[in-house]
């Protein structure tokens, strides 16, 4: 019996989603959150193909320290009429020191002559070829066998042949793949069972969402035989995405006993996912199973009653198994627990205070339903905390108003300058500071007319700002969420703000971000 | 052999997806809808306990005229120790005047015993109690087993019981509910099938997507013999959502050869999901099945050069059968093939010029390395084809300089003002416009700038605006992208803008944005 594999194709695959764009820091940034899950294989691109998949493998060799997961590098058998080890596209991933070559090649006869514009013979000779000329190399070879159900139900014997091509050459395990997606989980049961019976190989399964069936496809092919699931984070992938890993993963392990994961690791799994959404900036979608925010989410009415007497006869598994929550959406009960422990976390303890859990509760609810997250803004919701517990945040400037002007003549770059009044250690203070956008100036304007007074802010430094449109709703305006990350190179955090001027919303997340920091240096308003 | 039941519960279970909140009046139009895609019944709510449902009914009886779908009132059995005949939420179903009512019934013994506090004996009473009582009322009766497959796990004969009850009393459909949705499809195939053989009752099947596996799950309801299918637009509900009732019709139609709604009628199933989701004002799922906006587009460079040899090797079904398109996306991994495919979708011809390809390609490829992105950006990749086509875009005008001043006093809110200096019409054009940010009041004074040279700008109009802070990489400055969505009413259109400065950025978008307007309306320059 072989091992499992879990097979994580986000960075590959998962950026051919429409309107995903990684670049190379987002590429690393996502590889770490997946050895971090623990999936035992990271497809980082296609190097000699994509200039930036090229730069993604050069700097993993440098930058990247897994723990769990080996690199893949995904290219093509090597082209028609030539040898692999002339082929530049097969150099470039041995070029990658990617341990394991991820190999596509075409296993549907139609493909092969219309596509291809090849042979039959030819196309097994291009997959022996690279298949032993990589393994030769010394790499780990898994072989996409693209089109393969499609093919295997229009001509069986030649789809047949390039999985036993490929296997004999070496390849340690070949993946069939329903690349267009359309494939039902009995059709998937039927084809993998017989290409095991008929090859021995050893499969994995490769397949897309364009049924609705990638999760259940993916589950019919480990049933039938597959060893090897392939799948990217919250189903990013083209077209209708591929099959979701987070999902796959949770039902392998809590549905059918498998233990996919390192023990302890898929409790990690909605962090994760989230994270990673942070990172290609596709909002998280709120009905994904096992991590979205509904996922375990109960509407107030027939289930309240007796989700009191006993949660588990309404829910199909312990949320925290998969670190999520339960959630009553009218009852504050469950908000109320989170509140508590996240203050408690932030150093405040709520416990012993009903009323002022409830009025924080409130206030989060009210906040949020304006637009706002604290989930992502520990800093700004501190400062909440602070203005409930203590009656106001400690108040280190008062602010009479700031101004910023962006100006462009055609030939040069556009600048912004900001202006900022305000009141410090009982001293009007007016100062301007310039910068490539509104808020970086911003920032050098409120920190040189801080300065003087608090000399500690020498040490914080803005390093990321992001920005999110937040959909309109029943024709009001939409607004602007503002996500600003401070860090005094000990550490970092994060503060929010909202607002219908984007400009005034990261103002404010400017604020809170240098107020947050002063504190957390012990600094008192001066 | 019973006919086939397509059974829409977006009215009723879908609205109870978190955040999703209907009117009378939007219930009324999505009922419309649902009755011109042809559902056979369409579950309107549970008339008595929710007074917006009864308010439903009653204004349905007067002002919906349907076609092909019967409406259904939904509501639980009888109490415990009463009769059918007093009971006043009976009653309420009865004056609801739905021709159909669908009963739901516990049918899992830990929740006779822990919910509803019973014993199993007269648990089935109320079921047979109910059922006959509307029966002899002239309704037609479904009944809904709530918790099915959960309680057939854990106690057989008790959930069996259910069911036969039901069917002997005279409800027409037993519908088995994987009301947790925890279920794989191995196991609804498995229960579907014993429930089959040992009844004999008609079947149904009711999922939901805890698993990730709703759709699967009920197509395998329907191999083992279920002939009801019930489930949402779109996939609303609660928690991860129902079963997506418009992919399972799609799968049932063209991958399963089943025929359930009325001929031609599968070809408006992408039009009505996109209006149903305006009522809901739940933004559209790109990703979603059959039909998301991407369901049927391509990015892959790999693809795009077969796909133009032969579309449906590389579709696993045709767009025009669900009413949606194939698009393609340009990108960095597009090749000369897309960009060809592009281009002829934009209405220029590149297919002659190997060397224009060549040049377009590239440049493509260099401005996405920059952090451009033509893919959700038709309008300015259309302005760059221009470029190389003709050597240069129509010049509807030269700017000179633009500033933004956006100010802020505490206390109120944040405004922005800009002023564009600009040559049109062979004459100097300068205008200050403000808006509740600098985008916005960019906007409001090129348009102030324009109109008195192109009096057709008074169509278009700003409708969305994204932003995204590219990661910097390399040491240099992060870089923010813009894209703005602008629309003559008739149809939109994106432009994208990239620059360290968000608001030069966001000019470049805007400019595009108008530009490709006034040549789509045939305006020429002035």
């Amino acid at each position: 019996m072989s091992e499992f594999h879990v097979y994580d194709t986000t960075l590959r695959d998962g950026a051919q989603q429409e309107g995903l764009t990684l670049s190379v820091q987002d590429k690393l940034a996502i590889a770490r959150h997946l050895d971090d899950l623990g999936v035992g294989f990271i497809e980082g691109g296609w190097p000699g193909a994509i200039p930036k998949d090229t730069e993604f493998f050069r700097r993993a060799a440098s930058e990247l320290t897994l723990r769990h997961g080996l690199l893949a590098a995904f290219g093509s058998t090597r082209r028609t009429g030539t040898r692999a080890c002339d082929d530049p596209q097969v150099r470039a991933l041995l070029d990658s020191q990617a341990p394991v070559i991820t190999l596509v090649a075409k296993s549907d006869a139609r493909h092969v002559r219309k596509a291809l514009r090849t042979t039959p013979e030819e196309n097994l000779a291009m997959v022996t070829d690279t298949v032993q000329f990589l393994r030769a190399e010394g790499r780990r070879v898994f072989l996409d066998a693209e089109h393969f159900f499609d093919g295997f139900r229009f001509d069986r014997s030649c789809a047949l042949e390039v999985v036993v091509a490929a296997s004999q050459a070496g390849a340690e395990v070949v993946v069939l793949c329903d690349t267009n997606g359309g494939m039902l989980p009995p059709q998937i049961s039927e084809i993998v069972r017989s290409v095991r019976e008929s090859s021995g190989a050893t499969l994995g399964i490769h397949c897309h969402d364009d049924t609705g069936c990638a999760v259940a496809n993916t589950l019919a092919g480990v049933s039938a035989g597959a060893t090897h699931v392939q799948g990217t984070v919250n189903g990013y992938g083209e077209r209708t995405g591929n099959a979701n890993l987070v999902t796959v993963v949770a039902d392998l392990e809590l549905k059918m006993g498998k233990t996919v994961l390192p023990p302890g690791k898929l409790a990690e799994v909605t962090r994760i996912a989230h994270a990673i959404s942070e990172i290609t900036n596709v909002p998280p979608h709120s009905r994904q199973p096992y991590v979205g925010a509904s996922a375990f989410a109960h509407k107030a009415g027939l289930h309240a009653s007796a989700i009191k007497v006993d949660p588990d006869l309404y829910q199909h598994a312990d949320p925290q198994s998969v670190g999520n929550d339960m959630r009553m959406l009218v009852s504050d009960m469950a908000g109320k627990a989170s509140i508590e422990l996240k203050g408690r976390e932030l150093g405040f303890d709520l416990a012993g205070d009903r009323d002022l859990l409830t009025r924080v509760c409130d206030r989060v609810k009210d906040l949020e339903a304006r637009g706002f997250t604290f989930e992502a803004a520990d800093a700004s919701f501190s400062l909440l905390l602070h203005e409930e517990v203590n009656g106001a945040r400690p108040s280190f400037f008062e602010v009479e108003s700031w101004r910023v002007i962006t100006e462009s003549r055609p030939g040069s770059d556009a600048v912004s300058e900001a202006t900022v009044k305000l009141r410090a250690g009982n001293e009007r203070q007016v100062a301007t500071g310039e910068g490539n956008g509104p808020v970086n100036a911003l920032d050098a304007s409120l920190r040189k007319a801080l300065m003087p007074v608090y000399p500690e802010l020498a040490k914080l430094e803005l390093v990321d700002f992001k920005v999110r449109i937040l959909e309109s709703s029943h024709g009001t305006d939409a607004v602007t969420r503002v996500l600003i990350e401070t860090s005094d190179a000990a550490t970092t955090w994060e503060s929010v703000g909202v607002g219908a001027n984007i400009v005034e919303a990261s103002w404010q997340a400017l604020c809170d971000g240098l107020t947050f920091g002063l504190i957390r240096h012990g600094v008192l308003p001066r």
